[in-house]
């Protein structure tokens, strides 16, 4: 679709170039959009940024800004690459590694979203005591109850104020007239702010 | 806030005025805009308007557009008209009355968003039928058993194409350091289109 | 495990013979036989039994009582009886067929519960107004909006006392010390009483 | 009720005598009795009993065995006794303490059920180490993502095999003919074993 016709968020999830990497689902992606609270002239962090869909969404919205997307999967940096391209977005900066070990070249952000921290959490947050604008926020997805208590425990410690959201979707499926309701797995989203 | 500093969608439930109105929480406010995929030139009606939340974030994502926001509730017309005042925009146009009755000066709409239908689910879908665009699309949010399954007979009447989504929503409340879940009121959102 | 240790319900689902059939899942089949109150005297009709997950739990608990477990599926027939056969319980008639149609020869129930209606969810509430005793309860599972609504819009009709129960589960995942939480189909969950 | 009259397990919230203490909801009660496999003879413990209403529903399984249900509140020791005494049970032991410093006079036990912890949980465990017997089976109830950490931190390092489940519950409430659903609190179960 042309760039005036594209809404200014919430692009639904068939329209990314996808490969075997998971994406986060559509309604998952827009809560964790809305919790950033982006302006146009952020600069944006997205770590584990598989198909690249947030850091689609948020080069969208920071257009004045910038968006590095970090990704450590060869394939995941492919497809980030593929949907820079097909979404026609100029202010996206890919780092093919893992956070924050490879982020050398990246300053000051005032966005970090993380979809995927491989366990490194920890030392994510250590990185944004240094990199993060004083009015900075940090979203982070969690899938599992040990990457989410490490990340709440460090926030605890280095006094961010964080608000812990659970969202469980259920999706119909439609068969022969009759709706059926599909259960997805509940993600848990963390917000913090200093 | 400056109108270069606002995000683009997303606002926190805490900056809307809001008096004893209940309002759509944060995350279904997003889901539910997110579905609608609003253009830059959308014209929107938003229907059982509240407070007005989703009728500012309408009207912000289609600014060269227009968002009619039909409420029935006095305070709720008063609530829409002091947000309209507070966000600075031009957009909007508030309806005091009940939909469809209330519709005779809307021609051609292109979103139609239901946040409470006071019942009347069906005849706005008869009303859609004559004034939705082409390429239209209703999102529609219900809490009840029936009013979801009026709206969906509707739709399969009509020969809509529908998804159906049911967000159940967790918050965090922290005591002393501890984090306790508390359950929201699950929301049932359909989204459909011809 | 011989029959002086057996719990009292809450059988693993595991622990069932199981084919191809579906079966309800332990969390949900714990709440159902909850809200069937079952007694020790009970006649107890099984609608939809599937693998006889639910009929074998009936009954154990109703040792004094009868357990019709109705089931079109051949391969749920042949489950059942086997699993009639591995608890070793005496009281349960298998009656391979649909309900109503095929109940001519059960007289008086003093509970219902409906796994799976096949639609005829109507239709079994009419066959109840005959069969059901006195203080009978029925309790009955739905994954779909429309048998949901149907169920709820009949026992209003004939005057039922109903509660709806919704029940989202998400079971745990372990990998590598990690631990992962998975989505459940929600299940919806009637009671009803006159 | 006479005792014949009796339903096995399940018994409603409010058959129970609750004061201002927190109760266990009937659906959350029925999944973690269901995970506890209490058998005819198993000595149970009920540690932060509330009102008993747990304790109640093992002692009725566990007719040939015992129950100590050990709470901590003034109140909570008043209704647990005014509960043994309106459901006729015998064999519960009311402990007024805390788990496990208040644990002296007790030996071996089969099952442990924790509904409350009060940040013990970690020392539970270490007494469970001494006192639970080798087929024994621990079932505890969280609401905190802390300590629901903390205890499957110390099942790992125990070499206990967990499983981890989260129960979302919306009910409906009807007003006028109209089947709203709300959203209670999620809990989450873990059932462990060694």
């Amino acid at each position: 679709m042309s760039d005036e016709r594209r809404p200014s968020f919430g692009i639904p999830d068939e329209e990314f170039i996808r490969g075997k990497i998971p994406m986060t689902k559509e309604e998952i992606r827009v809560i964790t959009l809305s919790k950033l609270q982006i302006q146009q002239d952020s600069v944006v962090l997205d770590i584990g940024a598989g198909t690249g869909s947030i850091s689609i969404e948020c080069s969208l919205i920071a257009r004045l800004g910038k968006v590095y997307a970090v990704e450590v999967v060869d394939e995941g940096i492919e497809l980030i690459k593929k949907n820079i391209e097909k979404f026609g977005v100029k202010n996206i900066t890919p780092i093919h590694g893992m956070a924050p070990k490879s982020l050398e070249g990246v300053k000051i952000v005032d966005r970090i979203v993380v979809g995927g921290s491989r366990g490194n959490i920890v030392e994510i947050l250590e990185w944004a005591n240094d990199h993060l604008s004083k009015d900075g926020i940090i979203v982070a997805n969690f899938i599992t109850i040990e990457n989410l208590f490490y990340f709440i425990e460090a926030l605890k410690e280095k006094k961010y104020e964080y608000e812990l959201t659970q969202v469980t979707i259920a999706k119909s499926k439609t068969i022969k007239d009759i709706t059926m309701m599909q259960g997805h797995n509940p993600v848990f989203i963390v917000k913090a702010q200093r």
